[in-house]
């Protein structure tokens, strides 16, 4: 893959996000990764959506060293270096602002799984990362954040690849993906799981998580090796 | 009808899903069926909305078997075919998960009357399917919960073209109608039906089901013998 | 004022219903009357907007007699016609299923004045109409809709050009106004406070109506005899 | 800056407000100031946004004598020069009724700082300004509104350009800025913020602050004096 299609599949993944909703002013950011060179491409830091052109991007090495671009690189960067240093799966993460996603983080709240909706695509709460100590805060904000994020999925034993991303205390939603594409609808449907989430404790304040043969059912006719959701090792006429 | 009709009206009814907001991704699906032939005609499993023509549409029989059709058929295919075969009188099915009518299935609640916009279009509650058990899930989990809506409109005794469709035990509505892009027009009245009862209860947590006279004047005015909502029927200058 | 000149305002009026959000499918209909020749026209019963054009429109006299028009009149004519008997100031009446106002009717409620933004557009509370009893419902369900509308305000001793319009038990909202476009601006300005009234209680279940002083204020600035607000009687360079 | 140029970048920032949903009808108003020329250009009275022209702005003093314009400015004037005339570090001054910051002031309720969505704008609570008593809401309204705004920070001993805006009892939100522009982005923020803190206290009614030094660090990182986020000191290959 050359850098001029990682720049234009990242722009791309940014766009998706404005064109979604997820993301107002410059409340977002989406990276990719080129696995083979070692390079990550990433939003420049504060600059609007509308006047972004796929040149703008910041081209970095995994150590947060700049390789090609005038533009000072997302604030965040170093949370997603952090993603993908600690998980070579993924190749795109996303970081948003949106509304539902991050009522949850505000609420410092993980999300059940409450429908098919969410076990479609995650076989287990999305979960809520803790908040930072004062010192992790101080000392290396967004790099710290991207190593609570690792630690809770370590700690739980569950795969980056089978979860859209997750909530963070007091700030909001990361998504991630095989690519900078994937992680932005992963972004997309974390929201909209929130969103039915929420609703649904509106209406009962006792709803129960779905029975885990549901989940099990939703997620493996989708990922599971005998999927048969999408075109994926379609028989036709079968 | 010619095979090439059914797969425009089809994909209407698709598009009109998008268009009204109650799909995003490859959430949802719609199909209809060309009686004389035995033909359902349904949208291809995981393909994007925006990449779909009316040529990826697959053809199916009623038994499953794919008549015409490069494509896999949504994974929810056996749903549509058992409503299909239950109900002689319906002629399209969509599935979604819309956000307001899938929070009432995730709230395992089936959607009570509480006003006209509601009693406009059917005379009771929108009904909540049950769950299906572990060994229902395993054995042919679609044509199962095809069956558990069948099985609930036969034990309450009420007609599936009264009503709009129905919402899922943790899942999702179906919708249903004459055509397919009845069908559509239903998933999009359950969600408004759906909102609304929502905010109902959120203002009034004790709201009450309005009086039958007043579901049946409304209900009637527009499906009764005696109708006079729409141009069917009218007079001119009477 | 030609009755083409009439029909094209109120085909404006219908259609600011849909660019607004207020009316999906054919969920609502407005109204306007030329009082010199004593004739209203009306949008049809059950058409599609996208499919309406103004000469579609029906045209009748106050009892109801259609004087041009080959289509059915919206089935809530007589409502229509009843406030435009009763309130000989009005010009044009609309009717919708606006989320948030129809919920207020569900909920039975009315919407009280939380704040300025009402009070901008009437000196009290929204009110909500009682719900009519069966044999009001049976001899002559419209027409007593408007009976029930014009008592209301008539008891409370409230002028119905002071207020947008009225929610209705179990129903939805009315508006009204001077001419057509005003009904379909009022009944757009009720939906918005109606959503801000919903909000606001959930914030503070407590909320209080704001004092009167305020809400005098506030009307009188826009509607008093000394009104400020927009450019009637403005006095440029003062 | 010339009168055309602060004429075409108020215009832009009422534009903003309708644009990004925060204003329907003529519920808002953006002005902008010239502190050399000590002229203030603001939207006109109650005129539509669909009509109004860079050259329908009204130019005037900061005593409010009109410098230039056919029109009758805003009825909210006097609260925008008020603030001008306190605050010479603002250039810009917007008034709207959002719905979720319209709503915190229907329930009279500051805006805690849940998140960091909210600590990336302001270091604390948006306030909520009192109400005005009878003989200030009768003897100068729109005046006086100015100045309890303006006591209000002063009283907290906080800064005008480190908040968005202020939400104000019983009428809604003003934002304000550097430029009109900034002003009106700001009305954005703040009713993001404050649809965010409305579910997150929906989610949780027990919802806490976030951290102090979790709200500096993110204030801190923008507008500190070594903030990192966006381009402005950014050293490129860094």
């Amino acid at each position: 893959m050359s850098l001029q299609k990682l720049r234009e599949d990242v722009f791309q993944a940014n766009s998706c996000l404005v064109e979604n909703g997820l993301v107002i002013l410059t409340w977002g950011n989406a990276s990719g990764i080129d696995r083979e060179k070692g390079v990550v491409v990433i939003k420049p830091s504060g600059v609007s959506y509308d006047d972004m052109r796929p040149g703008d991007l910041v081209a970095l090495d995994l150590e947060g060293n700049i390789v090609e671009g005038r533009l000072r690189p997302s604030s965040d960067t170093p949370t997603h270096l952090e993603l993908y240093r600690a998980w070579p799966e993924i190749g795109g993460v996303v970081h948003t602002h949106s509304t539902f996603a991050t009522s949850f983080s505000q609420a410092c709240l993980s999300i059940p799984c409450y429908g098919t909706t969410h076990a479609d695509f995650c076989p287990g709460d999305i979960p809520c990362i803790r908040s930072l100590i004062e010192s992790e805060v101080e000392e290396d904000y967004e790099t710290n954040t991207g190593k609570a994020i690792v630690e809770a999925f370590a700690a739980s034993g569950i795969k980056p690849l089978e979860y859209p991303g997750a909530v963070l205390f007091h700030h909001g939603p990361f998504a991630w993906g095989k690519e900078a594409l994937d992680a932005a609808q992963n972004a997309l449907i974390l929201e909209n799981i929130a969103k039915m989430a929420y609703l649904s404790r509106r209406i009962d304040p006792d709803v129960k998580p779905i029975p885990k043969y549901v989940i099990q059912k939703h997620y493996q006719r989708k990922h599971g090796p005998n999927a048969y959701y999408g075109q994926k090792n379609a028989q036709s006429g079968g």
